[in-house]
């Protein structure tokens, strides 16, 4: 149960309303999901956050769907209930299919492995991966 | 400074010296970095572990472009050193531009705040996200 | 569901009892909440931990709200929900506004991001920051 | 050793270099720290999270000394080591004195320690601390 | 609720059925537990798990008590609410009594609190820690 | 390096050196590490956290060497440089062998694995599981 009241449009103030409106235009929907209506109790978080989102969801050198797999990989590494919830229906509305998503919680599941097994063991970065801003030869794990 | 010492190929054991040629030859590479140097202290973790990355990180569903990006944000958000600079090379070597690796950090930014966030408020999670196995209507975060 | 029984009150052990009594008497309320119900199944775990958080929650050169707010903003950073619950409610109750809570976990979400990026691209530490124990000219985040 | 190259003011684009302008003038610093020279390759990232950091540290209902011991409580709870240290700095420039890094650091590690121990025992959230907006008799952890 | 279907045996493929055989041969019981109906929409994964599950878990070095106790305190560390249900359940089935679990969740307590001193203090590693390989006199924490 | 100065014996006060000497006392050690050092910039938090993790290591259901193993598998989770390097050493003075370590590590890999691959699927808690204070017949992960 949320520790703040979850806003609806219809007890909303305008400002919030504005950026209710905007999230169902930018993703062609007719509904404003929970996490929305929790930040609209700061109204100035939930414009931030709502635009950065827009701003870091939009394509560029990466496709939405890779952006919203990547969210994916990252909600499930924190343990984020909702944001898994979420990210799952969203990458999935993006076109992820179950063999991605498959392939995706796999990798997941191997990164969050071998993250703790360097950690673990204090393994000391070879120089072969020191190399900021060139195409170092490399792709160890 | 590892906390075991780093088994190189001139004293390894034949079966540690069968996974590092294996390692070499799926990557094209004529080296073996540091992890699996300190894996090969116990080598049943050294081959199982190196079998799981080989069979995950290959082509499938998801392009290994797309599988290192994966195993790179997972390591920015577990706040693996080791990892992260191995995987940003990796990545880079699969065709990650600085373009790429800019907007893959960004969206690895917004999802941790976000993550917080959705956490911090116990958002409940909306019943249009509670559908297993089916397109869901959706998107949101 | 907890996985140890929670000992209440009218079945709970002397030494137990006493600590229920001291939790009672330094926060002036008539309940225990369900946190040192299930620690009491390890009484000295139960002792320790209590005589610890009182002494650390005890006003000293912070005041009780600020660290019930630094408790929130680690509990949120966790993604615990038993905590996240009890220390809002603790907040609030030391005088947390619906305004603070916004601001905290505005920061909270921001930390949260900027911990990432500056792992993510292996930021090294500016020689302006180490200066163990003086007022170091800073404010870098 | 970061995996991009700092970008310093000399070699800055202009939409970079007034960002470090502002970051300086705001700050009242003559310097800008490695953080953000790193987000520099990516301008977008840069100018969006300097915004955001820029809005949510300014004084509000939260005092700035409050914002970065809050700041530096969730960087040590990640283990981010460049934002522990520039946030300590941060903290001790809005006048945090040692007693007041002593006191949040055993709150820190009280919080970890409980939050473990809730999740560790599946503890179930009191009916006491479940009314969102409201000020819940409490005070529990 | 799962983000996908969860498969029963009933309507499992041949290869699936396979793994949910051995599974349940080798723990002796007549259930599989619903995280590898959950693995099974990815055959690979499920199988690949399971066999790294076995391997790791069985008898060696370290008895399969010690071992279910360290994989409860990760678990528990991660804060994974079916991972420490699970686990629990393991670990009081190979022996662990109410004692053993009230001294594991002490010390999951206190390395969880102490990981965070020594991190938001950035406290450097001691010279005589540094010895790979070696049995160093030492013992601090 | 240290955010904060470590303390030396030579310029503590003499509640500082009592607890340094009660260390060396029980550890038979003639040096304390530098964990103690920097938390004696604040006694009462070098008090109290030394009275806890000599009364949470001390032999008892479990005894140090397991006691020792649980506190490393947590710091690898964690990611805690410090910590890892000085629980290996603690570890291995109570006994750990190199066979011992490398499936402490295999464990603590395949539970950070198997912990978000549970969570990435959201997977419901079986009933099987839900028996606090039983001896559920269980075992799953």
């Amino acid at each position: 149960m949320a520790t703040v009241t979850l806003i609806e449009y219809a007890e909303a103030s305008a400002p919030v309303r504005a950026v209710y409106d905007d999230i169902m235009a930018t993703r062609k929907t007719d509904w404003v999901n929970n996490f929305w209506k929790a930040l609209a109790n700061h109204p100035p978080t939930l414009e931030r956050t709502w635009e950065s989102v827009k701003a870091v969801m939009a394509p560029g050198a990466l496709d939405p769907l890779t952006k919203e797999m990547l969210y994916l990989a990252v909600s499930a590494t924190n343990g984020c209930d909702y944001c898994i919830a979420s990210h799952t229906a969203g990458a999935r509305k993006a076109g992820m299919t179950d063999e991605m998503l498959g392939e995706l919680m796999a990798v997941v599941g191997m990164a969050n492995e071998t993250n703790r097994l360097a950690d673990g063991y204090q393994v000391e970065i070879d120089d072969m991966f020191k190399s900021p801003g060139t195409h170092a030869q490399g792709g160890g794990r």
